[in-house]
């Protein structure tokens, strides 16, 4: 497979925002956002999403020049209108805001309405822990492919949650993970792959297993838990969306727009990003200090026989972060196509001339 | 099988802690919150708990007369240390910092340390309701039961997580979920009824199925995403742990003192409760508005073929509450023992009498 280094990637999606209309800034801070998806493995939301932004652009479903605002505020929380810019744009600032907050009165909590689809909810997590900060992230998924539990109708995403905790020698602590067993984009890579999925990642509308991921339309992901406990899965969908879509006035539900069948209507998508100031609770070399015990800990945990080690939520997407700046990150062969293609649409050079 | 009224419930627990040496005010906020428990259905929480509190209290293993005090705060945050009182009272008082600081700021986060198992999250979550607030709350389970994913070192508790959000002519929607496949009292409940446990409950050492809870000694819970997504519940308790724990200075890991099987050492439990106030971020009839219609719409959802009725998080504890306000709290005939047992120690009444 082809692959590319980190800075190549990151200048050719910023060229090519910047050629679909996207001021210099805000191409750039988008580009360096998808790229570093790309860089820590989260193949599903980085370079491979700018050719449906792209249409999207051209579609006229984003505001290339949005006027990204404060509508509602308090001491300690923000509701931040995104005017439809790209959500890359709206979660960094609402971040911005947060950590600022966090500053001042100990913890920052910031909704978005009218925002959109914002990448891997990790990102946006892990931007309070330069701070000392821990960062929590909520968000509605652009897509309704959950029902609720013993339900057929498409009322939840599979909304999102991250955490990023600070450590001191050790890595921070970084956990991403939607509600379902397992995410839409991973249904996906399946059906690319030609491959079945595993029982327990779909049912059909018998609430029967679906294995074949080219009938996936057909059928409805299995929230967190599986047949066995999945109705706690659904709960925290449905808590996730109250919290980062409800409770800043953005789509929850039924006005969920679904994006990858859509390219104009505005998403009002919501998300919801908290900082919490370790300092404003005690010591920070102290809190530093006993997330390393606990993750050295976890890590020497006696295994289960035949299990190699124990990971920490976070430690692949570190190690491939590492693999990736060294080696380049691989682009495959129908991706690369596709971005060709926009290339030449564009009249920019090629990823990977 | 038994059934006693609500506050013939609660007279009998608050007089058994008053006799145990509680301060009045005390025991009447513990006791209504035990009896709270059981009404709700949390029968694992509720006065079967009473003859293990007793014999803590009588072992030195809680403080009965504690000077539960703030040691650190900021605008929107506080560090409740709870002098090794029972956690009732600890996180009844973090509930209304939060709450007055959600009023002030928009958000209020306090956590506890040197507290002690406070019952059902579900209680303290939705605490915040009758202010217009959401309310979140997590907690460090008091016996650890979950090693990491893929190991045997039990260094992860089921630590629990509770939401509870606001609606309008719709009931609150309260999720109280640990973050195992089945929460321990679970496994207990199926050893005392001679019943085995579903596969996907427990592994052994071997990382085998374990389903004789009689056994329940030699295996381990499952993370709440079982076989296939286990990692995921093993990412929640962990970050669950490090927010209601390590941020305040709690035990966590290693740390933690299983209460189960110790009546005297200080268990040093953390919690941590947010309280976000809804008109911080817009108009609260709309809000309350839209969770109603989404309720609605979720409740009227198709059904998978088979499936009577699509639950909301919180109802069926709603629904316990109005059939056991109207016809009793039944009391299993051992527990009745236990109770009567004590009440014969304690010079006082039975609560069968």
């Amino acid at each position: 497979m082809q692959t590319v280094a980190f800075d190549a990637l990151k200048a050719f999606i910023a060229g090519a925002f910047v050629k679909l209309g996207l001021p210099e800034n805000d191409a750039a801070t988008v580009a360096a956002l998808m790229a570093q998806a790309d860089l820590q493995g989260s193949d599903g939301h980085g370079v491979s999403r700018l050719p449906q932004y792209a249409r999207r652009i051209r579609a006229g479903g984003f505001n290339i020049k949005p006027n990204i605002r404060v509508v509602q505020e308090q001491a300690s929380t923000a509701l931040v209108n995104g005017d439809n810019g790209m959500g890359h744009l709206v979660m960094s600032r609402a971040a911005e805001i947060a950590i600022e907050k966090a500053r001042a009165t100990g913890i920052g909590w910031v909704n978005s309405q009218f925002s959109n689809h914002a990448g891997p909810a990790s990102l946006y997590a892990s931007m309070p822990l330069a701070h000392d900060m821990i960062g929590l992230y909520f968000a509605v998924g652009n897509a309704n492919h959950l029902p609720p539990w013993g339900g057929l109708s498409m009322l939840l995403s599979t909304n999102p949650v991250a955490a990023a905790i600070p450590a001191g020698e050790e890595k921070p602590i970084v956990l991403d993970m939607a509600t379902t067993v397992a995410a839409y984009g991973k249904v996906k890579t399946k059906a690319l792959r030609g491959e079945m999925m595993p029982v327990g990642w779909m049912i059909d509308r018998a609430g029967q297993p679906l294995t074949d991921p080219t009938r996936a339309e057909e059928g409805m992901l299995l929230p967190l838990g599986g047949m066995e406990a999945g109705y706690k899965g659904y709960g925290l969908a449905l808590i996730i969306g109250l919290l980062a879509g409800t409770l800043g006035g953005a789509a929850m539900g039924k006005d969920v727009v679904d994006f990858n069948h859509d390219d104009d209507s505005v998403t009002n998508t919501g998300q919801a990003i908290c900082a919490i100031s370790i300092a404003a609770f005690g010591d920070v070399q102290t809190f530093k200090s006993a997330v390393d015990t606990l993750v050295r800990d976890i890590g020497g945990s006696e295994k289960i026989p035949g299990v190699e080690r124990i990971l920490i939520p976070g430690q692949r997407s570190d190690e491939t972060r590492i693999a990736r700046r060294r080696d380049g990150i691989p682009i495959a062969p129908a991706l690369m196509e596709g971005l060709d293609q926009l290339a030449g649409e564009l009249g920019m050079k090629t990823l990977g001339a």
